[in-house]
């Protein structure tokens, strides 16, 4: 049984280093073609719903009437917003169906908040100095570039295992009027998978009143809404409820998708908020769009109606082996060595994995060299740059087990070599 | 056999007023619920390609092996790239397939045109004093609302039976640095249903050598490219062929969707350029989206492989019947009276209709009070502004046959209606 690093002698380091560049050397003359970067699902996954396609059988009209195959309708067929609503948690009526991307959805509200404003007046964030978004991170990389992309600049804050870091965000949207919103992914937060505790959603909801912004908006992708691993799962708190009570509905705008509920590619997106900000979408919507495709909105609806939880409950099956393989690996190989901390995620698609400080790129790049593809180092974080050099998003839905297992082998090994070569190149230092 | 309004003595022309009042008045009383606004297919047009639903049949992987249910592919699938290129008359490394709206892809054209420029250089519209559009009069209203959305300013050109006026645009684009365009529906225009001909097709290919303006476009949304009603059909030169030859490939984007061919509003977009542009595009699109719906492409490839023409002659058999009440009706009941011109499209979607000046606004309000829906005059202009207040477009295609007969005989009885007050109006002036 290996001792943590901190305790080993000089001598028993050399020995662990020699012991890992043995391994490492012997990884690299039999290199095979790995991948941990990928958060998408598996083959098995989509597989679960196939029957989307046995759903039409000649019957494309929605339950008001409506001809699916035609053109229009741009909030969406109201079957599909009922489906919305039970993933966000809030009425149908606050729901907009759209097409097969919730980060298209998120552009469409970014963009409309930015250069015509979300509530029909004179707000929008254009005319800020220099108008910026809170970052909890480690974070989702296409928030930040798709903001950064706007010419929205990012802020960023850290993420706590109870969501953002309230007293942070408090701060500094109370002290910047500049400061025009927050990206959150409450439930099984991308990478860390922690889930928004109940203060936390609470205070969200009401950042927009601490704002010094009159036009603040909590922008809340709740990508993995039901997407649980463990059960009975834990309860993200109504952000909706907490924004009614605070007075802040107009402020707070949710998305959510299908895309790893049925199709990654072929689902439906959604949009929830309040009347006035649907209506300001919908004005800028109308010159982009004469509706979405509705024929999938209904195969969407007819499939997952009254077994969404049995559904997932499938996927759970199928993802279980795959978290527990990259957890068990991690406390084996890592444990007591005491070189890495990761997160323990009950959902979602990721664990994230911090090394010690100034190591991550490193870890990438061995990884690479030896055939393991990894998320880049720094995509967690704002204009891809991790301070402390220390995350790794570690993404285990698309391999199969064995390669899965072969990854995790690898990853393990390149973050002791890591970890060994610069506490040799330490002690050098100091000798 | 009545005679042209004008030659008809003052109580020739009174007895035609009393006659036309009196038909309106029945009609007033017996109204129905008709529309004639709708440029979308009929139910049974839709109906024929029910068999989409059949393409999958368990089996969603491309030709090339993609995972069409998984994430990614910014550019589409292989074969619907190739569907798009059989559409466009281009090669499919020249071809983006997308998601269901070409107007999305005019949208993210013009809005990229705009803010970053089409080319990887400084080029970019925004740069100009005022960046216009040239808006070929009459046209499609969307075309003109999406531009004046994103802020661009239309010039309106005359449309003539051969395309767009050539000697206005040629004169304004080079005298103007600001003309930054000119939009096109090059087949069967909507709504005049003409085809540009071949010196008009050579002409615009080499407008941007032309051109003030070193980042001009020529938008070419061949709408109703395979949309033909009677055979053998008018040939479209090809402006990828004439580019090519003029050097000013890098300045044509093309749109093409399968909206009318399959599913009005499931169907499958494309755009085609030269690959800078296309580059250009993605760079701005990965922030908007993963992918497009792959599972939806390998529909449509599948259904309409090798098969297009005949299906597109299917549609035609439906909507002949359509255009040719359309054309009778005109004929019959307004030929001999001389009070209105009409096109006599041979493909697309509309006949457009010229009534005498000033009377279209009062046209299209005579058939609202009987219940005659009509697309609101003036919507083929820019900014909902007809000049001479004559233009009237003419929806065959959603109306079944017995609706379709009703309709046109209203509208023909409002145009006499509002033509003989307005002569009896004059003459009472003159006298």
């Amino acid at each position: 049984m290996s001792k943590p690093v901190s305790q080993m002698s000089r001598g028993e380091l050399e020995q662990f280093a020699a012991d890992v560049e043995a391994e490492y050397a012997n990884v690299q003359a039999n290199r095979m073609a790995l991948d941990l970067s990928r958060g998408k699902p598996a083959a098995d996954q989509l597989a679960l719903s196939n029957g989307l396609e046995d759903t039409i059988a000649g019957d494309y009209t929605a339950a008001d009437g409506t001809d699916t195959r035609n053109y229009g309708g741009l909030r969406g067929l109201p079957e599909a917003r009922e489906l919305g609503a039970e993933l966000l948690g809030i009425p149908a009526s606050a729901v907009m169906a759209a097409g097969n991307s919730s980060l298209s959805l998120m552009h469409l509200v970014v963009s409309v908040a930015l250069r015509h404003g979300l509530w029909d007046d004179a707000r929008a964030w254009q005319h800020a100095n220099a108008p910026t978004l809170l970052a909890p991170v480690p974070g989702y990389d296409r928030h930040f570039a798709l903001s950064d992309a706007l010419g929205i600049d990012l802020h960023t804050i850290d993420m706590t295992d109870d969501g953002p870091d309230l007293a942070q965000a408090q701060a500094v949207v109370a002290d910047n009027p500049d400061i025009k919103g927050i990206w959150c992914v409450p439930k099984y937060s991308n990478p860390t998978g922690c889930v928004y505790s109940d203060r936390t959603v609470e205070a969200l909801a009401e950042l927009p009143k601490l704002a010094a912004a009159d036009d603040f908006v909590v922008l809340w992708d709740n990508a993995y809404a039901v997407h649980d691993l463990a059960y009975p799962a834990p309860e993200l708190a109504s952000i909706h409820a907490a924004a009614q009570r605070a007075g802040t509905a107009d402020h707070i705008v949710q998305f959510a998708s299908t895309s790893k509920i049925t199709m990654a590619g072929a689902g439906v997106a959604f949009v929830g908020a309040a009347e006035t900000v649907l209506k300001s979408l919908e004005k800028q919507l109308q010159f982009m769009t004469i509706g979405p495709d509705k024929v999938n909105q209904l195969r969407h609806s007819r499939f997952l109606q009254g077994r969404l939880a049995a559904h997932m409950q499938q996927h759970a099956a199928l993802l279980q082996p795959k978290f527990k393989i990259v957890l068990d690996t991690l406390s084996t190989e890592l444990g007591s060595l005491d070189i890495a901390r990761w997160t323990q995620p009950k959902g979602g698609y990721f664990v994230s994995l911090d090394t010690l400080p100034g190591l991550a790129t490193e870890v990438v790049s061995l990884s690479a060299a030896v055939g393991l593809t990894l998320t880049p180092a720094g995509a967690t974080f704002p204009y891809s740059q991790d301070p402390a050099d220390t995350n790794v998003r570690i993404a285990p839905t698309f391999a199969n087990l064995h390669d899965l297992d072969a990854a995790m082998q690898v990853l393990t090994l390149c973050i002791k070599v890591a970890t060994a070569r610069q506490l040799l190149a330490r002690g050098n230092e100091e000798a």
